[in-house]
């Protein structure tokens, strides 16, 4: 699949070692000029090093790269974690030719074992070198943990005529939760936007996207989601309207990020739609809709193609917010399997089960309380789950 | 096994064709005299129709029988499920020759799917002639749905040189998590104990056995435990001290089927302890043991005897309550793996993957904060939970 450019930013990514595999583990973006940035980060109180040295910098409102490693994820790594997150940065930025203020840093992998700073040292000339501007699939690739395939999204928006380019890429796989739910996303734009707009789309976007996934309900302690805009395009984003079309295409990439996110989850065999309708509030539905999409019962049953909307009806009940057992509705995609609290027998279920078998379907409840309504997007729990978190470190 | 009597009491349990297998599905126990009773049912909004009986019953404080069947959960059955629970009652009275109204009802299973009544009256006859001193453990076996082993404890409790009895079956398996968090679980009692002081007691030690289990977060629509006390002892529980005594028993029989609940949960091969400990509060203690024993990540690593404690640390940060990253210690049984939010390196790590090759062990959590504390009992995710409960149905 070949991408279209995002103007003015090359990335790499390369093989260091930090993975025994030898696959790649390191990799950069690189901008030719300053970026405006923003960023949004774990709420996990437990925060590896680079989140914290990130949060610090990102203050500033500008960055000129990123440098982020997988296969350790330096956290809960002490005082020496935070000297090896700085020097990682200080390397890169020597190299590169900038201050090292102008580079952020990102981790991912197994928690609480030192980083091997010194094989990163030795790799950044050779990262370097080999930043190009094809080079975000390199990077895509060294950025993977568990995730099967690399994910990478690009959307194009139009103003008067012109364009600018936003291109995003990903890793998840397991850790998938709605509060800041990706592992890493990087997302470059070269449009010219102020790094206020910017943290606000990326807030207001990522509740929309990111927030509204989920996969095995833990979050990470190194979330990370990062936008530089270089403004290299042109194309300057300022009033209303303009800002409308940005996080217009801005949730197109996320969204879509999103969901290959979800579908590469481990071991997941179904992505699901969650949609709880009805419902007194939108907070009451996102309350259910988050129970369902995060109960182990329910994915069980999606894994097993099992219409088994007891469980489903069960999570609704024991959600939190208050509901009339007696006017729930539940469907799969359009077959209704509950009418009025009461399962409506053999014959509807046939058809549901057919709905189950599909690599995607919908589950929709509606409460029939009010207005409220919120989606999440889920998957199963399979078989291939538990294998791959059981030996994850193995 | 042969247990001891409880005076007054026999039980049954007998094959009525509701399971396909053809196994037990169909319990009694019966009081030779009207029984002091109290209940505790699910906090799930959505409730079988046998819970909303045995609500309404329960509040005279008496009860001589409780019939009670496995193979379908009467939930979400409407109106029809209503009268079939209560056909359940007065059909098993009137051949006990005793009041529908001292008839409680319980049922497990699927969720769903109407009730067939006409095989349950069928074989009422059968069940109310098998009643037996020592028929508990058939009982105990007619809960059973995807149980592997039939659970059963027994305490007795002296006072002024007599003796009264406690007797406790119970189902779980899948679906057990605190609030309220047994499935099934029916004690009987030959001493003499008001409603209220057993209503009383049923929570507290609940509190403290079921409450505090959990192995797949998913609450039931079934929940059920009920106590029955006969006072064929002779013996009364009236001061402070005879209740003191009374609920030590109970709480020993209580936590002791709370430990074979997890044990016997899908798919486990751990049993596992969750000591929180050095928190602000024990509210906050108990919110982040909670995390930690529901965190799938969590779990999976203990089933894959992975001493991944990045995980623990991860869902102490993510439970909600305010902490210090830079505070936390964490130990498999008595092996330190972290110790001020820093992990204690490789050599530490193989004394700590031997304790989780043990089938039972602890892990605590010092939050070095405070004085509060929880515990909670879990255990692993298995490969078999997966498989036990996608097949469930088929």
């Amino acid at each position: 699949m070949k991408y279209k450019h995002v103007k003015g930013f090359k990335a790499a990514g390369i093989a260091s070692g930090i993975k025994k595999s030898g696959k790649k583990d390191l990799g950069l973006i690189y901008s030719e000029v300053s970026a405006n940035a923003a960023g949004l980060f774990t709420r996990n109180q437990v925060q590896a090093a680079p989140v914290r040295l990130d949060r610090e910098r990102i203050t500033s409102g500008i960055c000129q790269a990123v440098i982020v490693n997988s296969g350790n994820a330096n956290c809960c790594t002490g005082d020496q974690g935070m000297r090896d997150a700085r020097n990682m940065s200080s390397l890169a930025g020597s190299e590169l030719g900038i201050s090292e203020d102008m580079v952020l840093v990102a981790s991912t992998g197994v928690i609480g074992e030192p980083l091997p700073i010194e094989k990163i040292e030795a790799s950044i000339p050779a990262l370097v070198r080999s930043l190009d501007a094809e080079g975000i699939h390199d990077l895509a690739e060294a950025i993977m943990t568990t995730d099967t395939v690399p994910k990478i999204s690009f959307g194009q928006g139009h103003l008067d005529g012109d364009t600018f380019s936003v291109m995003g890429v990903a890793k998840g796989a397991g850790m998938i939760r709605p509060d800041m739910a990706t592992m890493l996303c990087f997302v470059c734009t070269d449009a010219k936007v102020g790094s206020k707009v910017l943290q606000n789309a990326l807030v207001s976007v990522a509740n929309r996207s990111f927030n509204r996934i989920t996969i095995d309900g833990d979050t990470s302690t190194n979330d990370t989601l990062l936008i530089m805009a270089n403004g290299r395009s042109g194309l300057t984003i300022q009033n209303a309207d303009q800002q409308h079309i940005f996080m217009t295409v801005l949730e197109s990439v996320l969204m879509d990020l999103a969901k290959q996110l979800v579908k590469d989850g481990e071991g997941v065999t179904k992505l699901v739609e969650v949609n709880v309708q009805g419902a007194s509030s939108d907070t009451d539905a996102l309350k259910i809709a988050e129970t369902i999409a995060h109960s182990p019962l329910v994915k069980t049953a999606f894994f097993g193609e099992d219409a088994n909307w007891g469980r489903i009806v069960g999570a609704v009940g024991r959600a939190g917010p208050a509901i009339d057992p007696d006017k729930i509705d539940v469907y799969f995609d359009t077959v209704q399997m509950v009418k009025t609290g009461v399962g409506r027998g053999k014959t509807v279920e046939i058809e549901a089960t057919e709905v189950l078998k599909k690599p995607e379907f919908a589950v929709t409840v509606d409460l029939n309380m009010g207005h409220g309504s919120a989606s999440m997007l889920t998957c199963d729990f399979s078989i291939d789950y538990i294998k791959i978190n059981a030996d994850y470190r193995s």
